[in-house]
């Protein structure tokens, strides 16, 4: 009767992970469920509880941490009865949350230093700020989807460098962002910042997340205000959220912050980084392994920033880690890197790549070591581009 | 028995205004009211509709164009049996919406040249893209709070020109930005632009809006992503959103776009533009009158734009016109302007005055022309600065 594995799962998908999702079946609405190897615990039937009978998982984020673990705790028993679970392939997965602010950050030094040796190949890759504030802006919540959606390529305005005026059309520069996303689930309140050591109070778990991006759209409209159209299409992310008390086990020293040293709000004792491995495939082929570790700031430093000035965070809230590059040249988590800006074409399948074309389909992977002794699978993100619907303008 | 009043009304809120927000009584729940002189009808008692005893407008807004036609009709009847009313003076006003994404322009050609000017004077004030796109960026709508909502002062990393490191601490260049807000009523679906002639079937109508900024902080931080902490700690709306369809006398032709001509998608016909007066008070004095009507782009272009590549507005969506100037000197919407760059104070009842200091109130205030002939007061929008919560850190 029992249908419960041991811990350690080759899937990734063990009892050391139970991710939480929103699915439904043909028959029911949209609920929160946990998924156990290929199988869905109905977490509204199993509990009854309300909370566990919404379309996002918002309502129960919001009951605190203490509720979180609780919850937690009691999965191996529910799990334990083998009722209320479907398999995986007879549910559909819904977008897990339901997104208050999106904020995304910039806190690869390597994809930092990339960016800034492609676009200003005669200057500090760096700019003066970068390493002493995680650099972010605020994206389009409203076009969180999940993974899976089509991304349907974006047109806009583009400008050549050598022309004088912008023409329109469909993005040329189409691009990925590999990602890690976290998730608010205590809110805070206005005026009281969140301090570094309260992360773990506030964050609820983690999503992969590939922010796409079109590079000559952003290219053209982001001075002086930042990336708008270049990034507000569409961003992906998984249907799984990993609650972080599943990432004992992966939590790593940051790189190191000791030139220049961190004001003392962005001050973290202990490991901060997170030893995650993403894996970036296109069209079936794996392009790039970009490792999480090697981040400058941690997700800590960039909720404790967020916050500083007194702004609130919000059940829901989003916030996306920036691209994932590590030093190799294997390790670049967008194809703008890869590519070098366009310039050096890469192989996939044979075929030389720079962008992204319709058609393509691109699949990011995660993986984290385990208390188990193994490794978890968190959630992948799938992308398909469609062509750009150039007959509606 | 008939409260109703005619058509001019010397305060601006007379029968050919009638502005919507959500009220509460010490004996009930937010609900949704218009207001008509200095009285305010319970619309959720008056009608019975569920979606109008919601603590936001957004489920009306959701209903689209033709309900809010069918029920400002009502609203005459409603109003004339003097039933469900209640003196302004006794209710609670909140903010009126819930917040999708808050979108934030930049589409005063006097402010963009006057930022121009003051942060780089060697250089054309205005940058290549501006005359070809109204530049816009995300800013946080989870801080979009009401009219009244006290603001304190932000704290951040600065750093002097001059200085090899940030320092943190308050802010010392608080700003105000008179801004006007348009809120989305009427989604739109992924993939598909809202064309400017769609303008006023998503648009529900239009707040007073001021976006706080911390100019220190925002200097810092803005290059390459743009504002984030020195915009993200508040941004004030009005508690009444004056429905579109109360606008109609205000429609007036854009200054121009001749120069370089606007691409397909941003043209629009006919008059644009808002005839709508500001007045900025500091202290209880005027200090800024900014003309709306001096505005390079319309509501339409920008929301245009934020659709063109494909991405939705949803109920409840925001965006801000951007700090409204004119070509005077007493008609600057920001006090970075009215200081020009805290090098030229100003005199405000009797004292020098640069950027913010605590306990200041500011106040902005908002007329437009009406159908009957007189003049219609928008909403209000007022806060006051309190000190930093130093002793939180």
């Amino acid at each position: 009767m029992s249908s419960v594995t041991t811990a350690q799962s080759s899937s990734g998908f063990g009892l050391d992970h139970l991710p939480y999702g929103i699915f439904s079946t043909a028959d029911g609405p949209r609920r929160v469920g946990v998924r156990l190897e290929d199988r869905v615990l109905d977490l509204a039937a199993a509990t009854g509880r309300a909370e566990l009978a919404r379309p996002s998982l918002n309502d129960f984020m919001a009951l605190g941490h203490d509720a979180w673990q609780e919850l937690r705790d009691s999965l191996p028993g529910l799990l334990g009865t083998g009722d209320h679970q479907h398999r995986l392939a007879d549910v559909e997965l819904h977008l897990p949350i339901e997104v208050g602010d999106y904020v995304d950050f910039y806190a690869s030094e390597h994809h930092a230093s990339n960016v800034g040796r492609i676009f200003r190949p005669d200057q500090e890759p760096l700019l003066p700020n970068w390493k002493h504030l995680p650099v972010g802006y605020h994206g389009r919540s409203g076009t969180v989807v999940a993974s899976g959606t089509e991304i349907i390529r974006p047109q806009g305005q583009r400008k050549a460098p050598d022309a004088t005026a912008p023409t329109f059309g469909p993005s040329q520069r189409l691009d990925i962002e590999a990602e890690l996303g976290f998730v608010v689930g205590t809110p805070s309140r206005l005026g009281e910042p969140v301090s570094t050591a309260d992360f773990v109070r506030h964050t609820f778990g983690v999503v992969g997340l590939n922010d796409w991006s079109a590079r000559d759209i952003q290219a053209w409209e982001y001075v002086p205000l930042g990336p708008f159209l270049g990034k507000s299409f569409a961003t992906s992310i998984s249907h799984w959220v990993t609650p972080l008390a599943a990432l004992d086990a992966a939590w790593t020293e940051l790189p190191g912050q000791d030139d220049p040293e961190v004001l003392d709000y962005l001050r973290v004792d202990g490991p901060a980084g997170l030893d995650i491995d993403v894996e970036v495939v296109l069209d079936g082929e794996v392009v790039s392994r970009p490792p999480y570790r090697t981040m400058y700031w941690s997700p800590a430093q960039m909720l404790a920033h967020t916050t500083v000035n007194g702004a609130t965070v919000r059940t829901g809230d989003l916030w996306g880690s920036g691209t994932i590059s590590g030093p190799g040249r294997d390790e670049r988590g967008s194809l703008l890197e890869l590519s070098w800006g366009g310039k050096e074409p890469f192989t996939v399948a044979g075929r030389e790549r720079t962008f992204l074309e319709d058609g393509d389909e691109v699949t990011l992977r995660y993986t984290a070591p385990s208390t188990g002794g193994g490794r978890l699978s968190l959630g992948e993100v799938v992308g398909r581009i469609a062509p750009a619907r150039t007959a509606r303008l």
